[in-house]
């Protein structure tokens, strides 16, 4: 492999576009080289164009066929993610591909299988593993210096409602939200998941009901480790990103915060006030998207395997089925009875 | 009724003596009059003459039959605190009960029925809705400047494993530890719990399987109102006593931390270093034990409603009831289950 | 000596109670055995009886000259200190005394030769030093675990203008409050000030002009040990009490902040609120009030150094003197010069 | 003017590099069109062209007269800065310039001249007022909702000591690092300084007498507006850049601490471990040096008064004149003393 890693993009929606100035601006060794979007825009075309990209297609296809081209990623709709990554396997390019590979896993086999066959690299888009806090809740874990984990906690709020026309096709909380969640919880204990339990409420707004989705959850989990686990999410806490881990361990407990605007304290006869969050993830995870495509980037060029594979893409997605499950069913829900399902 | 409360102490143990210290030195209106223990020590009799105390006795009887005595505070052992209860109440006695007042509700029931019929006040002792912190939250949430509640979360944990002896005669985590995170909920929510389900597992010492009990334990709970809550509680922190709760609303969230030793902070090259939090509940809760105290002599002397009524006392049973059943059984168990069966 | 210190109390005012309090209730070893005060009233008397004291009276000689009397507590007026320290030292009383021993040197000197040629014991009420967090400040440095001091840096405002009446015979705020902080900066640093420049300025009201005296103060300090020292003063800072110490040394910063009202943090979409401060020095300074009181028991007791000794009486007052003239005369003072007057 | 600066950098060592980065990638608007340095080298040559540089030169006057150019970069040596401004602006170039312009404040005079006569626009680069936390200091002082400043408090202190060589040649602790603070105060109180009294000592590094400087100080300051102020500094503070800035005010105190490596706290048996603050001026001011160029970018195109002008450039070195007068004298200074001598 050479020093240059030529990158084709598929999908320039606001995510797409977020990889493509990074790739552009802050990659070392990544050559933003193409662009393709199924409904290509003067808007798509000319940011293309402000990075020197000069082709620029309404075809994937055109993007994952080109000799030039050695990496992809894929930054289209959900539905079309598992297609796309065989198509590229197929064509022996190296992919990038957002979260999730596909709702159901079934495709995501497929998808999978295609990349091991091609023996292309494929990392998955969970870029809160590349978050300076999450990760040192990761690294203090794994360094073994508190001893194993006892409890995993991840708090985890949208500063406000997505749009109905998003959450009534996105699969429901737990696969459009609580998916990070569940990745960063076999991230953080270094165990997968065996069993759910998911309570979920409508607190926020009634209208929800009708896209029988919930937009307040909790969600038990149980490790292979022995560990517990618990997920809290909200889909709107109006002073911005709620985004807190915490692993209790043997000997002690390390947790990691929100990054927050400023590091103001107001003192006056009032009280004292402080800032918020950071709104929300483009501006939390903005470094971390940074460092996700510089690993994957780096694991091309000197053939590592990515810090985010296949399998990791898989996991969360089962236990998002289950979870899902969980709350329909009221009772807890083992792992292995989705995979078996799924098989 | 006058300005002076003049109390008899039933059970001078450790819990005991506290309460004796705090009547005597800094509960206005209250007067420590006499003193009983079953197994009485020349160390209780030292500690009760200091205080002034010349009414000594190996017989609650004395004390409950003691005219000159207008209320007690039973800290004697749980088994016992039922049947004092049913006895203070006959003797027209005030009563101050710790928790819990039984481990079974029928017990709870018919001492709750003694006092009603009595007219007697009583006033339960979940000390940790006077601390300064939580009731921080419960005022706030209650304020309505936050809106509706969503999810309630009480992170509990204890800094050292308590004794075997005492584990294995407690009831289990849910009845000796987690009540009192039970009845934070009721009180941060200000709505009652209709479900439970929970998860437990033994990370930190494997002989507690001999007690038949966990150590490390994960609790959801779904309130009335709708909203969801969670408790997370650990037998052994080890950098101290964790007490944490937060309540997420409708306009935003209100949590509280702990009281640390100070507020030091020392930055070296090797990272920057904080004190802990206060070891135990005896640093932390310190003055919400006064506190309490406070209050119930107070409500004695205004003739007020106790501020933790004899329903606060039965309410947390039931849900440690139901969530030692969800933890055995493995599914999520209903209120309503667990209270049709004490009848 | 025996194991229990009978201490009679001279003033019995605002701070005068607060001791006789701490006394009476909370200090092992202690005995509360007799109270004058000059104006004596009905509401000291009720006051003392309600600690079971009898010895009431208008002479703080009866409490001097009383042979059942192992120590005094003098808590009166400023200007009387200097002369009840002489009388108590002659009566072979162990003295503890509020601070300032007196605005002028001249007359502390006398104080202390008297309670040296008495070989009683004198302890001065700097009850900062037992603050736990500028004691662990204090702690840390003296350690070595952070090498030698290199600034001291002491922040102390007040939350609400003093009465005019109290600013305008309290010697200027260099003696009636930064003396507090001189204090503090030789406690901290383990070293004497040498020399001192102050700034001064009148932002708080206009009025206090009148008193010939600053409301907004920064006073910087030279070190024996080479050391550099800033305090910085407000008489009206609304939000609270505001009493930060840090202490930049070779390897790192030792820094404490102020002990809040509640850890509570309210995340709203307006921001985030914290509480203020405890209120003032009551609060603050509450269990320091007992500490100072214990150790001075325990130096009696157990035959021991006092941990503030009459020559920590001294130099602030120097230091005062120094800051003063620095002020009016806009130089640079030594403390050698103020010195050497007052001999 | 065109909606694209086309602008050639001078100097393209460390910071002009990290400016040319910043202005090739992450400022709309402008165009990094020519590189010069008098000692060019294949490194600078390599970068360059790594940005699409065509027009690279050792001659900062190929740059200057390039019809092409519409504003430029001083990044060369301090020395330079004056000489650079006054070529430039008779070339009717816009000029962004490195702090300080000069030493000397009547070189820095001649220069303004330049810029003025010339009606060009002239951006300093104190890049600190840029940075998030401070600017949220000043914009809450202005915005006047806590009343007029009374304190302003500045501690900086640099993680590490500079090379000798450095030292030697920066014209002393108050022109090469101070100097940021004397822009902060004036920043943060909306005031001119009007007196100054310095402190140094040296604690770190004996070897700096050689240099004739000190490496700690604390400078007192007087403003117009009655305000007082004081700056701490320390040349090497271990654990990290230490940049925390305060102004207390009529109705209470605003602050800002540092950026934190991250949010994480590890709770152990020995204690709480927090993150240090970022490590130097490179990582705490990334934003902020992106920030101003931005502003000198828009302040070009659309015509407005750069946010930190030439007279922002001259106070500070008259500060930094009078601080080291005060130091060497062992005197107050007033600025008018100062500022005469000068003309």
């Amino acid at each position: 492999m050479s020093n240059i890693v030529r990158i084709g993009l598929i999908g320039a929606g606001r995510i797409g576009r977020l990889h493509g100035d990074n790739l552009a601006r802050s990659v070392p060794g990544a050559k933003l080289e193409a662009v393709a979007d199924v409904v290509m825009t003067d808007e798509i075309r000319e940011w293309a164009k402000g990075h020197g990209v000069t082709k620029i297609s309404a075809e994937p296809a055109d993007v994952i066929n080109d000799k030039e081209i050695d990496a992809v990623f894929i930054c289209s709709s959900t539905a079309s993610h598992a297609e796309l990554i065989i198509q590229a396997a197929k064509a022996k390019k190296h992919i990038f591909c957002e979260k999730p590979i596909h709702t159901e896993a079934q495709y995501i086999k497929q998808a999978l299988e295609a990349v091991e066959a091609a023996g292309v690299k494929l990392q998955v888009g969970f870029v809160r593993r590349f978050d300076h806090n999450h990760k040192k809740v990761r690294d203090t874990v794994m360094s073994g210096r508190l001893g194993r984990p006892h409890i995993i906690k991840v708090t985890s709020r949208d500063p406000e409602m997505q749009p109905y026309s998003y959450i009534s096709t996105s699969g429901g909380i737990f696969m459009d939200m609580t998916i990070h969640d569940f990745d960063m919880a076999r991230y953080l204990s270094g165990s997968e998941v065996t069993e759910v339990t998911a309570y979920g409420s409508i607190m926020i707004d009634p209208q929800i009901a009708q896209c029988d989705d919930v937009d307040t959850a909790i969600v038990m989990l149980k490790f292979e480790n022995g560990a517990l686990g618990v997920i809290e999410n909200s889909r709107a806490a109006r002073y911005g990103y709620d985004q807190r881990t915490e692993v209790h361990c043997d000997k002690g407990c390390v947790q990691v915060g929100n990054d927050l605007i400023d590091t103001s304290m107001i003192s006056t006869a009032d009280g004292v006030f402080c800032e918020k969050p950071t709104w929300f993830f483009l501006e939390r995870y903005n470094n971390a998207f940074i460092a996700e495509a510089v690993a994957f980037v780096d694991a091309i060029i000197n053939d590592k395997t990515p810090p985010v594979v296949g399998n990791d893409g898989l996991m969360p997605v089962y236990i998002a089925i289950a979870a899902d499950r969980s709350l329909k069913e009221g009772r807890a829900v083992k792992l292995s009875e989705v995979m078996y399902t799924e098989r």
